[in-house]
């Protein structure tokens, strides 16, 4: 066993989520992912928490990577980055379309200097089309991509997704298209490019919703935390948090009412004794289950529930999700530590594979932290040619952190 | 140019969801997937909205694949399952932990069979850990997994997302699990097993609100549709619909207080001048901006903003979506089309590979449509075998179907 990616050399200049998210994914496989930062920082890097003065953001999509700095607005600096490029497997950006071609590192330059090069963009609206030059932030895709219109309480406004969706979206279609470009390269040798929208990845994540809207009758809204078409499928408050619930069927509904809510007189009566009787006497079903939900905690009643076997789960907050022991049996929140700034844990890889396991065997690195090594490593580099480089303002190196061990 | 996957048979057992969402994409890039169903079909084709009797929900997870229906309670129907293994490439299933085992068909088994079989199960909690036999709906895995918790109205109850987000995250991660094993196979020969949990999947999604909980001092709870850091950046009512704006330097606040609400004078505002006393003061701010924002159209708010480079969107509701002219542009809305029930619009293919792109090249199947084209093509059988296995009820034929052409 090896790691799966140990011999693919990432050229990493994505800049705060979608395109980190997805080249990480490629770092917690063995590829060896280089961030190449400007001087001022991959600007995700000024977004708290901190600690020791190191973004908390930065460090969770940015594990497993190392950092140089390159200044790419000087036409050594260009230069460099080709030399790079001719030794590299994969060029990741996510910049707004045209940033890349303007640099003369399109993909259409880069394939002449290595035909091999996988070339990722992972942009807010895509390389063609009317708005591929609109800049985009997580929120706006999210408005335009039809995901806000159908989250949020039933007769409410539509609502954002928690996480930054689409970049995570985007960044997980990313990874997908470089696996796959990846695939054909070790069959042909071709490299290609790879072309990801934020807003195409939420398109396809509606998947039913667009089936709904154009063969079911009406555009669908917000949804609450009500299931559509089984009941009692939704949330419901226990004494003390809330809670969800799924009776899915004649079995489930009888057990529900023996067991749980202690009524076995409802399992037969008229008005609740079929799904789409419940379904229709839903308010009436539910006066009679929220005050006794209401009597208990939630733990008591997830556990009679679970010893029912009927389907239902605690609406955890983010602290009882990192404690869960499930999730740590699962190894998902995992441990990185880093001279600079510490113990830190990050969630943990969530594609286990049984011959090339994914493994965090770096923390993030802070800015620059590896330039010098980076440039003795991929382009046999020596000390006095670096520091003319970093002289002439073309590299930097991380001198302000003490706490790094030196190269 | 030929398709990435051309070569690739998957034996696809998965239901509803998060395992035909993940094998879809292989069917998109012309991997040869075999939906293999019980005699009563995959659970997911009861789901509306229907047409000509069809589930379109079914249709919007299926598409790009052909369907043969074997019954896997018989033991000659698992005879014939492992004939086809040992000329298959994948095996895809998304059942509860245990139950592939119970059949004789878990990963060991087959391993026997064909030790390049590459195996993928997506399940609700994984295969591992203290929970892996817990039945898990999309809502349940949603409420434990985190997401919930954050999302939703800012001083209101925990949201579900709107699509079945954990099912979708769930089966892009053994999407790229699955395309990391084939990577790796055709390095080395080998197959291997895929766990991926959908709990999991969500939990990595929570990315920097792991940090925000354990270093930023409080657990995070549902954002609304405001940024934490920056204003204004939320979604306002138009006097049609709601749309978003993110006004994120003082260029844009410069432009936006001059040129969008003709209020010149607040630029330098004591209470408004910069983004922090924007944060601070943001109840009076939305005094003064909403009022202003219901007097005119959406389209006519966003088309004087995108004029000065101010970011914002509309928040498109799903038919919106689907006429938008960049989802148009980009392919995102495909058409597929079936004799049995005609033409179907479809999510697109998001990932847009430029040397070897996805294509929607086929309907998704009715039940059973390629039963005996599959078992001639791929076990080399003849009508009378497979007439004797439609007989003893090891498989069946969709002859219900008119419509379909004889094959």
């Amino acid at each position: 066993m090896f790691p799966l990616l140990k011999d693919i050399i990432v050229l990493d200049l994505t800049v705060a989520l979608s395109g980190p998210f997805s080249t990480q994914i490629l770092a917690d496989f063995g590829a060896n992912v280089i961030k190449i930062e400007p001087p001022a920082g991959d600007f995700c890097r000024t977004w708290g928490p901190f600690v020791n003065k190191e973004s908390t953001f930065f460090m969770s999509c940015n594990r497993g990577k190392r950092s140089m700095i390159l200044n790419l607005k000087s036409s050594e600096g260009i230069a460099l980055f080709k030399r790079m490029v001719e030794k590299a497997d994969i060029v990741s950006e996510n910049y707004r379309p045209g940033v890349m071609e303007r640099l003369g590192l399109g993909y259409d330059d880069l394939k002449k200097i290595n035909p091999r090069i996988i070339y990722s963009a992972t942009s807010g609206f895509g390389h063609t089309g009317p708005l591929k030059n609109k800049s985009a932030y997580d929120m706006v895709v999210q408005a335009m991509g039809g995901i806000m219109s159908i989250t949020g309480p039933e007769t409410g406004e539509p609502t954002r997704v928690g996480p930054s969706i689409s970049d995570i979206i985007g960044g997980l279609y990313s990874a997908i298209g470089l696996m796959m470009a990846l695939y054909h390269r070790s069959l042909t040798g071709e490299g290609q490019m790879i072309d990801v929208a934020m807003m195409d990845g939420l398109v396809a994540t509606l998947e039913n919703a667009i089936v709904r809207t154009l063969y079911g009758g009406a555009i669908p809204g917000p949804v609450g935390n009500r299931h559509a078409s089984i009941a009692p499928f939704e949330s419901y408050m226990a004494s003390d948090q809330y809670f969800v619930i799924a009776v899915a069927n004649p079995k489930q509904w009888a057990l529900f009412c023996e067991c749980i809510i202690n009524k076995p007189e409802m399992i037969d009566e008229d008005r609740f004794r079929t799904n789409e009787l419940r379904l229709k006497n839903l308010q009436t079903l539910n006066e009679i289950i929220k005050p006794i939900f209401r009597t208990r905690k939630a733990d008591e009643w997830l556990e009679l529930l679970d010893s029912k076997g009927i389907p239902c789960g605690k609406i955890n907050n983010i602290a009882q999700v990192i404690d869960h022991p499930q999730v740590k049996a699962r190894e998902m929140i995992v441990d990185t530590n880093h001279p600079a700034y510490g113990l830190i844990k990050l969630a943990g890889i969530p594609i286990k594979l049984s011959l090339t396991p994914g493994k965090v065997t770096r923390p993030a690195p802070v800015l620059g932290e590896h330039t010098s090594e980076i440039l003795k490593e991929l382009l046999s580099m020596n000390e006095e040619e670096i520091t003319r480089l970093v002289h002439s303002n073309v590299c930097s190196r991380a001198e302000n952190h003490e706490a790094i061990p030196k190269e």
